[in-house]
């Protein structure tokens, strides 16, 4: 019996930070020579712009998160012993819904407005197939046709991922496509992310009554997840206990923005100081660890704006691996801006210790986490147990709060290799890392206040 | 915010039969001279056959219920939309859990006593995946060692669930396996739950330190499933508002039996007429609709003792299907008993109507039900819209009550093969019901009171 109830606002961290985002650049091609329009809501651009601390969810929205909201969150005793804990770990998760994730909470709160602009059709790309089948459900909720390109690769490796977003209504292409035309450009990667999101662009923006939508990473996005933070503090307090870590995986980085930024927003207004933020991000596209803070852009085919993030670099190859969800080249705005302020920390986590955390939650928990989430719980047992750090600069004393952000069950083949030994760390490779940034604009003025560039 | 609380007590129907159930018969092969001993803790033997009607469930079981319990219920407004609902559908979903099923509340139950009275290693049969995964489940919480024996085509087209199983810690084994002399045996059919139960009791019997457990029919396992009533009558009470039918997919029965029986003890206390309780089984093996109650074995060993059930007889080669966990010969005693007092209504659904409510149940409420389960939403689609019976017999006037016993995480493939057109129903044979049930000894006293036979 808990008295925590679903929250009624987001809550924005933006108004805390020192200054504003640094706005978007228009790329050498841009939006309108292209002939690719974008059609975002006028709410969705407030949100990504305005200092505003809380804004109001609309209630079919709320209505439509009580169908899973409030999640649990509960401290996770016999995964402490099992990774020798000195101190408590506490996880929020959010894979108990029908996508298995928290991408619902912002595919929702999306389409809701999607819909109210007089859109017929959501149109994005997904990698681990989490965004699509969120997705997919929002739409088939809020009555909206829905097309998904998803990662070949990963659908190849995960078919019924596919299976369950056209179970869900959704029209699913594997991408590459025959479809776009960027899907046959020589230069674009072919198993990746972005290149998805790249057909995702070009399909919606020639085809009738569609729009193009993205699940991780835009600033309204992470609005969106703040419901994990916001329940997530009320749940401690409640529980009487307080965490001064916390940690999330982070691909674009929402479900970590969507638990942490309420966290900072909080510790900001009551002038106290901050819980560390623990970025834990996939060895293999170590953005946060060993990226540039630079304009680059978000997907391949180079028609959206230049955004400022830290980033590996588009044209990364990045490797292939299980945790499909982080196999993204940067961060979102609103945390790479963080992290050039040194506001939020970021530990790297290969897949073998990512998966070997989630196979002792699993066991212990009774919760089976998606290879994404795996890699959170690694970071966080490496600081329960003192172990993440040499020089004691990650460290947490009362707590460690950890969103386990999606379940696994579509994911178990992941855990079979690991079982079978079959399972290798990528680490991502320094000569491609220089290349892959070497031509962007580096963003300055974090560099001059924090020291980092 | 509920203010629906775990349950601290199970509840038992037995005190509200009017006789005993028709005790069980010793085989003619007798498990004595088998070599086969069957060690089952003497507080699930009293929870079998004392006419108790509360049972203190063990504070460890509770705080192990606390990590999914209570579990969800609304009511589908969407889903009764699309199926025409004109009466309120209500549902019960207990899917939330790692196991995927109602089937760790009894597992968690039976790995207590069973630890409390000195055992060290579990052993079990499991068709579709769903029981052996709660056991590994409650094994790994528990501390015990747990050896599945798992249907081999259902693990063959579902080899995640093996996977899970491992995650969790478990040994499991495809059955017909080499592991036992039972399987080698030429009559015992190659690809049935019973024969998988068969291996695991043989298996247990000759391991130090085993013991055989058994997921669902028995009547302490359907005790512990009352959880699910006890907790749907409570939020239905919360909710104001009352459902007059209430409805489960039965396999033995125990999560039908888990929702239903509390209705009916309450009932029965109070004085009331009970609910119209409506038991949906799979039309590939039609026991309550077109079975016979006579005594037979519950599993292809034929070394346990012979119990009274409605059955369509141990050796009917049941079809393959998706429902995996409805290919069971037998309904459980206490089930069977009240379907031959006429206490218990039934309906056969096949897997294409079950699939395609489970599909719409997927698109409407944002929950993916196994195949089991949707044949429960079937049956409650057709009561709510009232076009189940011609006959008026079968109705509801206020509401229908539906479980929503698992999730169809690992059941994709059945969904994919209904969207591609590929699915069809297996229809009994009636030839084959009436050889199988020939040679059965019927059950007579509860045909002299109810009339049917």
């Amino acid at each position: 019996m808990s008295a925590v109830d679903v929250p009624r606002q987001w809550r924005s961290a933006l108004p805390h930070l020192d200054e504003p985002l640094p706005p978007d650049r228009t790329p050498l091609s841009s939006p309108d020579d292209s002939g690719v329009s974008v059609s975002l809501p006028m709410e969705l651009v407030r949100q990504s712009v305005q200092p505003r601390e809380h804004w109001p969810i609309p209630a079919e929205v709320v209505d439509a998160y009580r169908a899973f909201r409030p999640t649990p969150l509960w401290r996770a005793t016999r995964f402490e012993q099992a990774v020798g804990a000195r101190v408590p770990v506490y996880v929020k998760y959010e894979g108990g819904n029908i996508s298995g994730s928290h991408k619902l909470n912002t595919a929702l709160a999306q389409a809701y407005y999607y819909r109210r602009a007089g859109v017929r059709e959501l149109v994005t790309g997904t990698g681990a197939g989490q965004w699509g089948t969120a997705l997919a459900a929002a739409c088939a909720l809020f009555g909206l046709k829905c097309t998904v390109f998803m990662v070949g690769s990963s659908l190849r490796r995960k078919p019924y991922r596919g299976t369950l977003m056209r179970t869900l209504g959704a029209h699913v292409h594997a991408s590459p496509s025959s479809l776009t035309e960027v899907a046959q450009r020589p230069e674009t990667s072919g198993n990746s992310l972005s290149l998805a999101i790249g057909e995702a662009v070009e399909y919606a923006a020639h085809t009738d009554g569609a729009a193009f939508c993205i699940g991780s990473g835009e600033t309204y996005s992470i609005l969106h997840q703040s419901v994990i933070g916001i329940e997530a503090s009320e749940q401690l307090d409640e529980l009487g206990v307080r965490a001064d870590a916390v940690v999330g995986c982070v691909g674009a980085g929402s479900n970590f923005g969507g638990l942490a930024l309420p966290f900072f927003a909080d510790a900001r207004t009551a002038g106290h100081e901050p819980p560390l933020l623990l970025a834990a991000e996939s060895s293999a596209t170590p953005k946060l660890t060993c990226g540039t803070y630079a304009y680059d852009r978000t997907d391949a085919t180079g028609t959206g704006p230049l955004e400022a993030m830290y980033t590996i670099g588009s044209s990364y190859p990045i490797p292939d691996s299980h945790a499909a969800g982080l196999r993204f080249h940067g961060a979102a705005k609103i945390l790479s801006a963080m992290r050039g302020r040194d506001l939020i920390a970021a530990a790297a986590v290969g897949q073998v210790e990512a998966l070997e955390a989630g196979r002792l939650f699993t066991r212990t928990e009774m919760v089976l986490p998606a290879p994404e989430s795996s890699h959170a719980l690694a970071a966080a047992a490496r600081l329960a147990a003192g172990t993440e750090d040499g020089t004691g600069r990650l460290h947490a004393e009362h707590g460690v709060l950890v969103c386990a952000s999606g379940h696994g069950y579509l994911d178990l083949g992941a855990y079979q290799q690991l079982m079978d030994g079959e399972l290798a760390d990528e680490a991502a490779d320094p000569y491609e890392l220089l290349r892959a940034v070497s031509g962007l604009d580096r963003v300055d003025r974090p560099a001059a206040i924090g020291g980092r560039s």
